[in-house]
């Protein structure tokens, strides 16, 4: 039975929705242990939350329930999902979210009760949904199974010559930009460049270079990453989401 | 017995204050289990306090304990309470904050320890008291009982011919300005007005507009609120806490 | 057996870094309480963060263990550190952020797993140690006893004829200024100065003067600070970390 609950949103944590919701799986299951992933997600970023959980989840143990709402269609006739995977739980809106999980994943559209709020599915639906889950019932008895949840993966690399072109996925909290291309794909003595700008040999870490300079290593999540030492990589390249990364 | 603690203070979540608090609670309550509402209500802004709190209290299970502290009175002759209402226990400075609580809640006066410091009543007054609730003290048990604590509502509205008045109580993060009406007050084909500005019909939810429009919806706590989809009503129309509502 | 943890970083929570770091700790230790003191110090500011934790670590119960990662040399030569003082356990980077500890601390010096990401030892060796330790690992099991951790402590008021001289050490996100300057060394009715200027008598709390005043008090660590009655001290004197105080 699983007690372990994560929350990813958009919501801020300035008001009282991520309480709320914590609230309503707190009733539920008695004792959860919730931990925040995030809740800065800005505003309706979908990708951005993929990124994010598609990274994160992996690090929980198995029968962890997670939560994830960016979900700027709440309301509309996008589906409620939720999914089994490798052991773990997810809910989450059918938007594309849940995209990084792999093919063999199970997955139910949930009811939408006569009486959730409109504009607050993560407390009216997905919450509840969660607490069935963390108290240990079957996937199949929350919904209707389905074989067609949206995917929207994010991009992924191409070989090009005896290089590797990627794009530019997420931006850190440090303005670190980094990319979708792996280690694996990738020797050990490579040039980077993003966005037409060399940015020099794929170096060990940050700490390779002087501060201010530029620098591409792997990084803590197995891709190539682009930073600047002691400052803002996507400030200093006015660069971001998107940027042509090649190695 | 309750082991489950909510928080809201406007302390920010830069500095350790709220862990300070969080570190006197699980000193003395051992396992329990402590919720952030939010620390980033606005310096000393006790009625955006009162709005959060007011309706995030009930999603949590009886027993809870919620400390509230925003305080800008803190150190001078305002009083500190505790109350209980509705199975719930509250810890708050008397100044307006638990102006929620129905009329039959129990109020009593909390002493304030010599060595307390002037400053940090959160640390040094609240949480003791609600760790004492918590281990299931009687709110009797911690201070002198009393009736006249400090009442400062949200505004009420008011009906005007076949309509309503009210106004803006509180701006969320996504820029939504939501009104004290509640949904049971109108028709379902209402029409509503902020600060005399037309927003049209009473819609079901905001994606029932394009992209960019102004929309008025009963919100997740039950009463009218007028936001843009896609982007911040309170950007858009320039209004905020206290802009009149007419339905 | 420990089974409290907190976490103190500048990974900020606007992404899953402190979340991944959560994973590996529930992983490890089934049923840990966590506890974030803070994740937003300032990008690589290490005297910030042991102000921060030396003032909160000591409210929390014996057993503890302090996660503190403000890591600007991280993947360098920089020893990684885990302490035990006081009946609490700490582990850091080997960069002064411990230097508050008494001088009977215990260090050992962690080993860095080949396998670690260079940029995320908080996730790689930090989290992996603290569980060990939640878990009832001896300090000396974890790694070499060392006697040379890095000492860089935050700097110490000193005597002046009758007076005392000291400095701002820390800013909150109020704007007030904290010095290092303990109530034990100044008579109740002095006068204070800061970066030259008069802020009058001690007071005992900033509602002993009106408004927008600025006033100067015992805060609640103990030490002399400088406010702005309902506003900020830092902006209105325009001073920050650095600025001489005296007493």
């Amino acid at each position: 039975m699983a007690t372990l609950i994560t929350l990813l949103t958009d919501f801020g944590d300035a008001d009282g929705y991520v309480a709320e919701v914590k609230g309503v799986l707190l009733s539920r299951v008695h004792g959860a242990a919730l931990v925040d992933i995030t809740h800065q997600v800005p505003p309706g970023n979908v990708r951005a939350a993929q990124y994010i959980l598609s990274r994160v989840w992996h690090h929980f143990p198995r029968e962890t329930v997670h939560v994830a709402v960016v979900d700027p269609g709440v309301g509309t006739e996008r589906r409620a999902l939720a999914a089994a995977a490798a052991g773990h739980y997810f809910v989450a809106p059918d938007n594309g979210l849940l995209s990084f999980l792999a093919p063999d994943a199970h997955f139910v559209s949930l009811p939408i009760p006569a009486n959730a709020a409109p504009t607050f599915h993560a407390r009216d639906v997905f919450a509840p949904a969660a607490g069935q889950l963390a108290l240990g019932a079957a996937l199949t008895h929350l919904g209707q199974a389905i074989t067609d949840p949206l995917r929207a993966p994010l991009p992924t690399p191409r070989q090009e010559g005896t290089g590797v072109v990627g794009d530019v996925i997420y931006v850190d909290r440090f303005g670190t930009l980094i990319s979708n291309i792996p280690a694996g794909l990738i020797g050990s003595g490579a040039h980077v460049t993003v966005g037409g700008t060399d940015v020099g040999m794929l170096r060990r870490t940050f700490a390779d270079v002087a501060s201010g300079q530029l620098v591409a290593f792997v990084g803590s999540n197995g891709t190539v990453e682009i930073a600047v030492r002691d400052g803002s990589g996507a400030d200093k390249l006015r660069m971001g989401v998107g940027a042509e990364v090649r190695v």
